[in-house]
């Protein structure tokens, strides 16, 4: 008895295009795609109705990974301060990487230019549950405005991951000194 | 005697290219924007080397109306404080506007993913230049650290700018709040 480990024809269309969207930018054709995942476009068309939804279907399958790095293993892992500053740690990290370009949902709003997009909607919903964790963070710490400190947090996270991504700044020396003052500021000790 | 007020096929192409970029990305073809000039193909050639030449020329054309509008207008117009939230106060009428998609030096950076291609290079000018002036100002605030206030600064901006452009929110009680408290803490008051 076997298992089955090659990946899907699904499976593939849509780690090519997680890679290349954000390799070269939403406008990458379908031809492109299809050949980089070893699939027709007849057999891509039967799985996906469009690129729309290819895309949007790609970055749902990158989401629950991108959460599980980004934010702490347990509730229990240390303060609300030191959970914040987690997350700045792991965005750090990731933004090490050569071929970084930015955080993948904030790059693909941008190129889209239209919030309804259905990769759009994906985008925005996992950069709604960062920005709610930093909300019930905030709050369990004791933020005096804990919804302000959301906003400036996701604010502090998408302008140091988008400038890290055009290689104008890195995060080293930025990030920790920027967080550390808005939670100070807002009394999260 | 009468004077030329009717732009050249130079102008309109630049005006072309910076519209239909900011609008739709620099995946724009060539022949939507000789259309949109109202030029042939043939001309555009004769005029720029390449699409890219041409992106790079329509923000070049750009950059000293965006300078102008974003910092205060003469040496003497307020504290270094005031300076700074000035261009912040700009930033957020620039980003009230329904067709606002994020600062365009910082989007086409995004969307080329070359930093080394003629645009970006553009781009990373005018981002250069407005990161001297926070940090002329930090200086001349006395800032604790004004490379690191500086640096802050321009995330802030490109942040605000950035999930503005996605209608992730908008800089009304988030900006004003967030420069002045780093303000604070880098003792600029």
């Amino acid at each position: 008895m076997t298992t089955e480990v090659k990946p899907s024809s699904r499976e593939r269309l849509l780690e090519a295009a997680a890679t290349l969207i954000y390799r070269d930018g939403v406008g990458i054709g379908v031809d492109a795609l299809c050949k980089a995942a070893g699939v027709s476009k007849r057999s891509m068309y039967q799985l996906f109705e469009s690129k729309d939804e290819l895309l949007a279907a790609s970055l749902e399958a990158r989401a629950s990974a991108y959460v599980a790095t980004l934010l702490p293993h347990t509730e229990d892992s240390g303060s609300p301060r030191e959970r914040i500053l987690h997350v700045f740690d792991q965005l750090a990290s990731e933004a090490a990487a050569p071929d970084f370009q930015g955080c993948r949902f904030l790059v693909v709003q941008i190129e889209l230019k239209d919030p309804g997009h259905p990769a759009s909607r994906v985008a925005q919903g996992v950069k709604e549950n960062l920005k709610t964790f930093f909300r019930t963070e905030a709050e369990q710490g004791g933020a005096s405005d804990p919804e302000l400190l959301a906003r400036q947090l996701i604010l502090v996270f998408d302008g140091a991951s988008a400038r890290a991504g055009i290689k104008a700044d890195t995060p080293t020396g930025l990030i920790t000194p920027t967080v550390t003052t808005l939670l100070d500021a807002a009394g999260v000790h």
